[in-house]
């Protein structure tokens, strides 16, 4: 399958989805997901060696993204914009487990219907691995970095270990070396808010004219306090009431609201209209998974492990991920190419929405990855003197 | 029915909870609800004036306690203590809409049945009402001293803004001025669990042999997270399996848990052995609207306009009132009579948990309280060469 000429990829017109079969794929935990495929956008034209130096920047979103990073990143993919896509191509593809494109619980089975509850639990490994697929197929065997945040710095990291000779340089962004114990708390209540909704139906609810969008939307209303720092919430709408309504009236009623709650409710309704309930769970589950260390000698000898000029960011006020998880990654991480702090009331969230800062981080490291020697160059040079 | 003599109170063996009669109570949203009754347990003999200077230390529970603070507050409290019994007065009421003795939606209606969704929404305020009307029951109309810690934080505060006369000093734990958006966003999110569960019933529950606690316990849950440090948690459990189960399986099954979903479900079970659903609501919406800014032109003037010197302490890793919040209290109060810092990774429960650190912290509060001019002393001392 995989393309070994040095022949340009074949992309598709900039800007537009194109979805690329990558075949049988195998999990981690050993179940295999037949005719997957791997849904992806790319902007800015290829230049280079598909099989060495050339200008890719893979970008990877995070749990609820999609492949249009110049949507959920319009401040930061475009022409002129830190990731300049008059200079560089970046390829962002919908993750395995998704809605967006790429295969995942609420795609279509190849025996028929959906594959609902058949979908195995997937890993960030099992994602990369299909994204590994999906540039093989492309024709690609290596990229200049990997930029990602979140559950997107998630799998940025596991591309730096599972495949480390085809990533010159990574950003990892507002995530850590596994899943802390809080956050698996936080994820299985989501997760739990779901699955217990009537119209989950053991995860077969497709097609039946129900889906769980009350189990959704109230794992969304959590979720979005651990993206969102208390101060900036806070500084938004305090204690403030609804417009139109009394949350301090006699009796509590539901319709009776702070303003804080009727935005939840709103943020949480707002995804019951674009993601799909199972495939929150999926990759919901997924990042519960999130270990470098497993099988690989435990997390700190994993990170020593590793080889590609890595630039870790964090911010400040994330409860999610929070930053001494970054700076254990920094002290860990066995080729660390820079720290960067992010300062915000937002929390989790700001690596999405502070642009001015984030545009200096990401012009920061693409400078990092002209000035400095990739493990490529390093292995190279060392090559002509030692061996 | 206030006892205005000086004679000393009627109190009850030491440790044996009782419950007094307050009659009725009105809302400050302008509810009645009739009979009310306050439960309570006190320890050390009273001395001096009931109306004047004495011995009575009022502490105040969290969320889910009881009239017992030598049971959860063991080390705080009892002989040679810091709360020391030997020579104080330790009186620990049972807040109005608790299930442990004092009035709130699980006890009996007195027109018969319970009253589940008839009992009103109550504030902090309601219950320092209520606890006030407890006092002059006993004959008391001031105390040396209120303390209390999260919930018995805010009723501590709100003590110090409606009977400021009647309070000397006051000790405000891991609190802030008012709920934050961040907070009301959790705590609902607890209360919609609940009234979400179908067993619920509309908070008619009681009698009908079905009880809310599956909403309930994952109230709990989410709620322990808030209460606990994500650095404790992660030292404690990390990803661990759960003894004898696989989170990391072919595919994503509720029985096969890492360790710390067992934990958070031990504690929702548990919670659901010793506490009503609907009084966690009601107290849990009081929560909500603790605000001591309300009709008080705002929160900064309300503190600006307490008298009673206060000490003030919070947690570093407190995620669900944060240190800044404490931070503004010491810089708005009135009188602020000291500030003190808690370092722990156990995060908000630490007031309760860091037993060394507590100990400190509260002898150094007595100690003050011994050599501070209190608000009266100021009053009278300056009543001398001014009036």
């Amino acid at each position: 399958m995989c393309d070994t000429s040095s022949a340009a990829p074949h992309l598709p017109p900039e800007g537009e989805q194109r979805v690329v079969s990558i075949g049988d794929l195998a999990t981690e935990a050993g179940v295999t997901i037949r005719d997957a495929s791997i849904a992806f956008r790319r902007w800015g034209a290829f230049r280079g060696d598909p099989h060495g130096k050339n200008n890719i920047l893979l970008v990877e979103h995070a749990l609820t993204g999609d492949s249009d990073a110049t949507n959920w990143w319009c401040e930061a993919v475009g022409p002129g914009k830190a990731l300049d896509t008059d200079e560089w191509c970046v390829i962002c593809t919908n993750a395995l487990g998704s809605c967006y494109g790429s295969t995942g619980p609420a795609s279509e089975h190849p025996d028929g219907g959906v594959w609902g509850s058949r979908f195995p639990a997937i890993s960030m490994r099992d994602m990369v691995n299909a994204e590994h697929a999906f540039l093989q197929e492309l024709g690609i065997s290596r990229v200049h970095a990997v930029i990602g945040g979140s559950m997107g710095g998630a799998r940025t990291l596991e591309w730096t270990l599972l495949h480390p000779e085809e990533v010159d340089y990574a950003l990892v962004l507002a995530v850590s070396a596994r899943a802390s114990a809080w956050q698996i708390g936080m994820q299985t209540a989501q997760i739990t808010s779901i699955t217990q909704d009537p119209a989950w139906q053991g995860g077969n609810y497709h097609g039946t004219g129900d889906t769980p969008d009350a189990g959704l939307a109230a794992a969304r209303r959590i979720a979005h306090l651990t993206y969102r720092g208390e101060m900036e919430i806070d500084e938004r709408f305090g204690t403030s009431a609804q417009p139109g309504e009394n949350p301090l009236g006699p009796f509590r009623e539901d319709g009776e609201r702070f303003a804080v709650q009727s935005y939840l409710e709103h943020q949480g309704v707002k995804l019951t209209k674009r993601f799909d309930a199972s495939c929150y769970v999926a990759l919901t589950e997924a990042l519960n998974r999130h270990d470098v260390g497993r099988g690989r000698g435990g997390l700190n000898k994993a990170l020593a492990s590793s080889t590609v000029p890595t630039m870790i960011v964090g911010i400040d006020t994330d409860i999610l991920y929070p930053y001494h998880q970054q700076e254990h990654l920094s002290r860990n991480l066995g080729n660390l190419l820079a720290m960067a702090k992010l300062s915000s009331p937002v929390g989790h969230d700001a690596f999405l929405v502070e642009a001015r800062q984030m545009d200096r981080i990401l012009r920061n490291f693409i400078a990092l990855t002209r000035d400095t020697p990739s493990a490529h160059d390093v292995a190279v040079s060392r090559g002509s003197y030692d061996i």
